[in-house]
């Protein structure tokens, strides 16, 4: 079983900033993310678009946004459970909380902190039949450890960033790469369809388009599949390969979390706005997109500021002895977990003779 | 009279950042501050010190943080009244705002946004007499444009960073510059005290340590001062200068705005934190450290987020008739009254053959 003071259910940039916030005040949190990086929304669907409402950034790409977050929350030692959708809560006689994955990992925390965004990040599944008993035997739809395709065949379909980016990264580590898409346009940005393009003309990249996959096949595990060409449908094509990973994209779904006996509002967890993002189960924290409340603006500048007093209140609730004061971090500097310390350069005192 | 959309009162962070939000809701701001620069207490306080809290920045510089965020709304062209206080508020009958300066200067607009901090900033004067008589004649406690030193002799009085700083930077400016301070100690960066070390060893500032300025004279303008050493306070030196610089700091007074009829409390001000950091006086809104809610914590984030939903009421209220819809700036870009634009770049649909 995970211990942790604060369990944070989402690793987009509120939760993400929440290990921050939450480390100033010397609690440790572990974060849950069905998807296999960090960064929410700005990680899985526009990692290389710019934002221009930071504070303080006139643009900031949404991947560097989420690389600056995990390195100014590195003192701070937060633990992940990644690639896995918390599933059920229970609320112990003690007031604390375990949250189980659908892997069946479990979380004990006196505070849980739904970071959830606009739900867990699910893919969309091409609609094959005896697919998802390949599943984790050679189908995936995300790509955890790239690593593991090493020397691989595999078969990428889709035609958007996902299914290019990763195409042009896999002709690099898989012995083959088949690229299938049901038009021949894709929809990407300029430079990785140009990539992919040159990779195939030098056949690291193996283009079948407009085409589909129709059928699955293999023992014990996924062998070959069917490809059918939109141009010859009597003459399918027979794929032998390793990984079959369709990339037809990721959609969130609030899906277990609305289970969970929390007051819910257009898809959205009711909470507290008025003092610290509670939601209607004491202990129970919704901070981000993943909440609502009058006047509520979905964007991440908010979710920093809604889990900045999330922690004062969890703080209160794990230490109802202590009395907290707050100190600036430019006075107090910041002290990790690791033994680091990030601090101002003293004023010095010195005569001038 | 100056117009605008939103008059803000206040160019810490806080307020520079509502210039952002406004904007991109195509409403226009102005700022008020008694500072002669922007930045609120980043700028006055602790422009070299790092902060390590805001969301995305590992470590920023006070003063970097200011410049980013006047670079963020650059697009947005905001006015400004510096080195004047916001002295008195009106409400006309048609629920508009004029709000005059202690300098006379009157601006009018819809919504008066009050962002500060933690008051108007206001220098410590030496107790000398007369020496009101000498402010703008040759007296000065802060500032403003240090050009207006060029070639002239000035005489600076202080001990911290601010006396340091500017005997430094006036050394290269003016004829003269003597820096006369009550203790042989300065307190200060150290390598501004060791700066201002060696500028007094080659003779390029004239250091009186440890002493006071005891009286100060001149006709129609300061033409003289009076300097006393703690050892030797028989034989006062008599300094002639063009002016006599008193550099005690600057301390935060929440002042004229106290007398505006709205709801003080802790010496601050109170709103509606439930909805969007409106003021008991419809149309005048509190943000930043400036105003008071339960759970608040006077940090620059904070402020932000109140921004934010701030000029969204604010959008209300200046067009009830319209219908705001948000978009995202990665989306939607960030169009500029100065007819600028930002946008990410588009994605492509294109074959690959
Ligand atoms: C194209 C686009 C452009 C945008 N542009 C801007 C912009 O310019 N400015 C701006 O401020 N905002 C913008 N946004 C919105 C911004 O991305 C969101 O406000 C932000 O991502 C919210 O952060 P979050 O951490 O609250 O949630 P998210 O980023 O959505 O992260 C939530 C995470 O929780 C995980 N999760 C949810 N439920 C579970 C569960 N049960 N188990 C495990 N994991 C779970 C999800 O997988 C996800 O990774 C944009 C959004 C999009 C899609
Ligand atoms: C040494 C120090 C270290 C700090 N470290 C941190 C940190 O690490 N993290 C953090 O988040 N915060 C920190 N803070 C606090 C942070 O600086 C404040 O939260 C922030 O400055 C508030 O911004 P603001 O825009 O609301 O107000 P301010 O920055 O105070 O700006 C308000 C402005 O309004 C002006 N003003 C007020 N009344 C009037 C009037 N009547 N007429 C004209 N002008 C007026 C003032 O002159 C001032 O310039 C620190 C503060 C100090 C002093």
């Amino acid at each position: 079983m995970i211990k942790t003071d604060i369990l944070i259910i989402g690793a987009g940039p509120t939760g993400l900033f929440a290990v921050f916030e939450a480390g100033l005040l010397q609690l440790k949190c572990h974060l849950i993310d069905a998807l296999p990086q960090a960064g929410g929304q700005l990680a899985e669907i526009y990692p290389k678009k710019p934002i221009y409402d930071i504070p303080g950034f006139p643009e900031v790409m949404a991947g560097e946004l989420v690389a600056n977050l995990m390195e100014q929350i590195k003192p701070f030692q937060p633990g992940f459970t990644l690639g896995q959708r918390a599933e059920t809560i229970e609320k112990l006689e003690d007031g604390t909380f375990v949250v189980t994955t659908n892997e069946g990992i479990q979380h004990h925390a006196p505070v849980v902190a739904i970071a959830g965004g606009l739900g867990s990040f699910e893919p969309r599944k091409p609609l094959l039949e005896g697919l998802e008993g390949y599943e984790d035997k050679g189908v995936a739809y995300m790509i955890r450890d790239p690593e593991i395709y090493r020397d691989k065949r595999v078969l990428i379909a889709g035609g958007g960033d996902s299914a290019l980016d990763w195409s042009i990264f896999l002709a690099g580590v898989a012995r083959e790469v088949t690229l299938v898409h049901r038009r021949n346009e894709f929809r990407g940005a300029l430079d990785s369809v140009e990539k992919v393009q040159e990779l195939k003309n030098l056949g690291k990249i193996r283009l079948i388009t407009p085409a589909e996959v129709v059928q699955v096949a293999g023992k014990d595990k996924l062998e070959s599949v069917l490809v059918r060409r939109n141009s010859d449908p009597e003459e399918d094509i027979l794929v032998e390969l390793d990984a079959f990973i369709p990339l037809f994209g990721l959609s969130p779904k609030l899906g277990p979390i609305s289970n969970w006996g929390l007051e819910i509002e257009k898809n959205a967890i009711k909470v507290d706005n008025t003092l610290d993002y509670q939601t209607n189960i004491p202990g129970i924290y919704a901070i981000g997109d993943v909440n609502t409340y009058p006047g509520k603006l979905k964007l991440i500048l908010c979710g920093f500021h809604e889990a900045t007093l999330m922690c004062q209140s969890a703080y209160q609730r794990i230490h109802p002895e202590k009395r907290y004061v707050m100190k600036y971090t430019t006075v107090g500097g910041v002290t990790g977990f690791d033994g680091s310390k990030k601090e101002a350069p003293k004023a010095v005192v010195k005569a001038i003779d």
